[in-house]
């Protein structure tokens, strides 16, 4: 199994979680975003689309995170991902959509890099940009998550899942970019809860071969 | 049964579109989102993350489009949304991906606006950016469609399924705002054989009692 990534990408940093958590291993092969290799002709041939992550696994190459990490949870159902009810399933699949469709393509790389050419924004411009969706997205999330008894020590009950998966990159970014989180305490909260597991850790940035400050 | 939605926005058009395919029917309470009703207390308490579509279902509120969708296939099996094998549905939902991940967010009223106010760009700036972002979804979407053999009459065999839900609301803001479709003729072909189904030409914007040109 082979995992197309790139340290800072959030997308990839979700599907490492999942590996983690269903205590797979995988071979990295580190496509360097910055640099533009997303764009080269070795990884088109992986994922023509020209983004990361890609998953080579059981003869095939699968892409998008969230397919990607669905597709985990199907053939290696333990520990599962999803609750066993449609309700519950709906529920962290929504959270994890809140941040996988309503914050982060706003935020993604190819999105502030166009801001900046051809648009012309400069740094300040583009992280107060990057805060705006990050923050409406987050005051979402800490709503559904403190009003719901279906919250626990993660977003859905006392074990993680994919909402968690979701959430955990996004905190990281948020906190590169500077964000306030004292708005957002039960986020705050399920965010550490993540953080003491291996799983979460070990997918961290920082943790990877390729990361950079 | 009770859809939260607009005639113009797209994630609630796939909706109107799964609940034709599973042939339930379902009330109309239309949020008028160039008005902001979205943001008015009312809606706030349906939805508090002010985004349609919502869906009153089984005596609760769904949120989020795609999770919306596979709580209606899981809850309603026939006609299926998705695959039966893992490798299937882990393709279906990357297409569907392609659009809700990384086009449709980029390009959503919310963040038109912010193009517009604060950051100033005008109406020729900001369609020239709502093109560029379709246009590279739609190149991948083209590649992956026209090079597989699961790609048939729809986007994954023969019936129409998560993608071809996504992707025709998608097709038809192109359209709206006149980006040249010729480069993507596997998407035309797949728009058009799904617009000739009666559950996506109902659930189409100018089929809405709130609709205007």
């Amino acid at each position: 199994m082979r995992l197309y990534g790139y340290s800072r990408s959030s997308a990839a940093f979700r599907v490492r979680i999942a590996l983690n958590l269903k205590g797979l291993s995988y071979e990295d092969a580190l496509i360097h975003l910055r640099r533009g290799d997303q764009r080269q002709p070795p990884f088109l041939g992986v994922n023509p689309q020209g983004l990361v992550p890609a998953l080579e696994i059981d003869g095939q190459t699968l892409i998008q995170s969230l397919p990607i990490i669905e597709y985990l949870d199907e053939t290696h159902p333990e520990p599962p991902f999803l609750p066993r009810d449609a309700a519950g399933r709906a529920r962290v699949r929504a959270l994890a959509a809140v941040v996988a469709c309503d914050i982060h393509p706003v935020n993604n790389l190819r999105v502030l890099r166009y801001l900046s050419r051809p648009l012309g924004h400069d740094q300040a411009a583009i992280e107060t940009w990057y805060n705006h969706w990050i923050a409406a997205g987050f005051e979402a999330l800490e709503g559904l998550l403190s009003t719901s008894r279906d919250t626990g020590t993660f977003c859905h009950g006392d074990a993680p899942g994919l909402a968690d998966i979701t959430l955990v990159p996004q905190v990281v970014n948020a906190e590169r970019y500077g964000l306030d989180m004292s708005p957002y305490p039960t986020v705050s909260r399920i965010y550490q809860a993540c953080s003491k597991l291996d799983a979460f850790a070990a997918a961290h940035p920082r943790r990877q071969p390729d990361y950079e400050e």
